[in-house]
């Protein structure tokens, strides 16, 4: 195991009727920015309870609406220039992964000079963030627990993650009901999104982090066994409350410390969404079997047999075997789950594949296995 | 899963040479009252370095020493006076779960017009405390990330856990090589405490809390995995680093929120201490298994089937069977960590089992077995 430093200090107020403790704003003074997406959270009602409870409490709202999936540097300069006009106090994001993301960099630009632009490039210089408050609606990137962030620029095609312990939300609220409206289509790669954030950290050299292993192959379980009944059942309680905790965790350090490596799968998908904007987690989907044949050698037979054994319940005592099987059962898992198996689902072909492979290389260098240019191309080739 | 508000605000820095991060103490203010034990951190070299990094931050130190296992209320009123007569800005541990724990009601108690015993007895009145930071030497109470203490007063043969999200430390050194000298004896106790804590969390009755579950089974596994190596190879850092980690997880509300239960064997323990002063994992070595026989039946036998599978792979598809197997396998285990067997070992006889019986029984309503007087009358007896 190596050496950590351990700090998660977001609050988390979970489980159904928690919007209530959405009163505890007041403690950071009584101008909020409300961000949110298209009109989802009106129609639940979501929206309407928020501000009904902030308004009890004597608070003046902003908004920033209209924030999309995979969000664009445009919004958060939309936000930051709200927050520098009116002496905003802090952010309350309601809506998944790509509103609290939208917002956390809102936050830290409004205690910024410059474009926020230059926050996402580069992460060092976010000294200082307005408070951040969420509201979970979807159980998939984490955001509302990490100090995480990914915003793109569709203009360069870029998409880049930016990362600060002032990012971290203060106080997170997650209601399991509030997913209960989550698509089919949304509630697979979501699922798909966590499994990767868990699988990013799992498969590390670093020997003996035992806890760490044994925590995200607990949560891989959660993700095989749950994901199928939220898809037949989409308001069944349990099977979204252990998808919403799982996401949290899978991402909020909990499996990382002590055992980190650079992740790999991500910087390859990025750079599908930043050229073709497809759903993030769809394109985790399809890559990550690919992936994980290309990374399963004699040396990393070990790791991938682990898997198979300890989530997937895998009896064989040869190792490359009992590692092939978990492999197989991943790629049915994503099939079951009704998320597309190629590239070419998503509408993606050769033309970019260079330049992308070019950019993902660059992002995940000290990855569990090494990664050329030449490698992603052949990955990218693989799930055509 | 039930609702749950997660906050773990300890910032932990874990691993070889973390005490350096002592320095950050002077955030606090200059007056820094230090609690210790005997002359064991002395002979470590850990109280000079300590006193080395506190005093180039120009630090003015305090002592509070001698304070012994099952830490007695005495230590605690003295650690006090020292604070109020002196204006002391924050409270630094440096030992195991026993000097934590006097030093956190230290903590409280400088911040309380009353005697501190009051605030054992009723954790309510807690209503602030001098910041508390620690420098583990022992893997065992997981005071270090927690809200808890326990202490005792011989004169009543009283021995209480409080708590209060107050006495949470700030910040804690977690150094395994620290443990390294932790004798036989405290290692196999102190593993058998961490196991406790599991178990009393694990076993509950709140279903499909997934995520605390796999969590807790993992731990578990560190534990049956870690314990022999560390008592074969002392300065496994391996070993100790997973114990140590795994003790903090097991009681800081990771596998306990969202899945509450009342606690059992560890309320039956404490009369054991509070009358005998025995070693307190040793107690909940010897009763482990006894409770487990008797909270077996056709309705539980699911759980402890999961126990058995998850944890000591078990593979048989009769509940009960596998419950028994699970339950023969914590016997055994115990038994090869070198841990006392019975009451008798430890020189306790039936005396005052009516008494240590109705104590315990009204500490521990609503746990998952429902446990009368009676009940806990025949634990003790089964386990003379």
């Amino acid at each position: 195991m190596n050496n950590f430093t351990y700090s998660i200090p977001t609050k988390i107020h979970f489980g159904k009727g928690q919007i209530s403790h959405l009163s505890e704003l007041s403690e950071s003074g009584n101008k909020v920015l409300l961000c949110y997406g298209g009109g989802s959270i009106k129609k639940a009602g979501i929206y309407d309870e928020a501000v009904k409870i902030l308004k009890e409490e004597d608070m003046e709202i902003f908004e920033l609406s209209g924030i999309a999936p995979n969000p664009k540097i445009e919004s958060v300069r939309e936000g930051v220039k709200l927050c520098k006009e009116n002496s905003i106090d802090m952010v309350l994001a309601i809506g998944g992964g790509s509103v609290i993301d939208c917002a956390k960099v809102v936050a830290a630009g409004a205690c910024y000079d410059g474009d926020p632009w230059d926050l996402v490039i580069t992460p060092r210089w976010i000294k200082k963030a307005l408070p951040i408050y969420s509201v979970l609606t979807l159980s998939a990137t984490g955001s509302e627990m990490d100090k995480f962030a990914v915003i793109s620029d569709m203009s360069k095609n870029e998409k880049w993650g930016t990362a600060s312990d002032h990012m971290k939300p203060k106080m997170s609220i997650l209601d399991p009901e509030y997913t209960y409206s989550v698509s089919k289509k949304q509630t697979a790669a979501g699922t798909a999104d966590i499994i990767s954030h868990i699988c990013e950290n799992y498969f590390t050299n670093v020997k003996n982090a035992d806890v760490q292993a044994r925590f995200a192959e607990g949560l891989l379980k959660n993700c095989f066994k749950y994901g199928p009944v939220a898809l037949e059942e989409p308001d069944n309680y349990d099977a979204r409350a252990n998808l919403m905790w799982t996401a949290s965790m899978a991402i909020n350090g909990m499996i990382q410390y002590g055992a980190e490596v650079a992740w790999c799968v991500h910087p390859m998908e990025h750079e599908l969404s930043a050229f073709y904007d497809i759903t993030h987690g769809e394109g985790l989907a399809i890559l990550t079997p690919h992936w994980m044949e290309f990374a399963l050698n004699d040396d990393t037979a070990y790791k991938f047999a682990d898997y198979a054994r300890n989530v997937w319940d895998v009896v064989n005592d040869d190792d490359m075997a009992a590692a092939k099987e978990g492999i197989a059962y991943t790629r049915e898992y994503f099939k079951k789950m009704g998320l597309p198996q190629t590239l070419t689902d998503v509408g993606i072909d050769k033309e970019y594949f260079d330049i992308m492979a070019q950019k993902a290389a660059d992002g995940c260098k000290g990855s569990f296995v090494p990664l050329s240019k030449e490698d992603i191309v052949s990955i990218y080739e693989a799930a055509l």
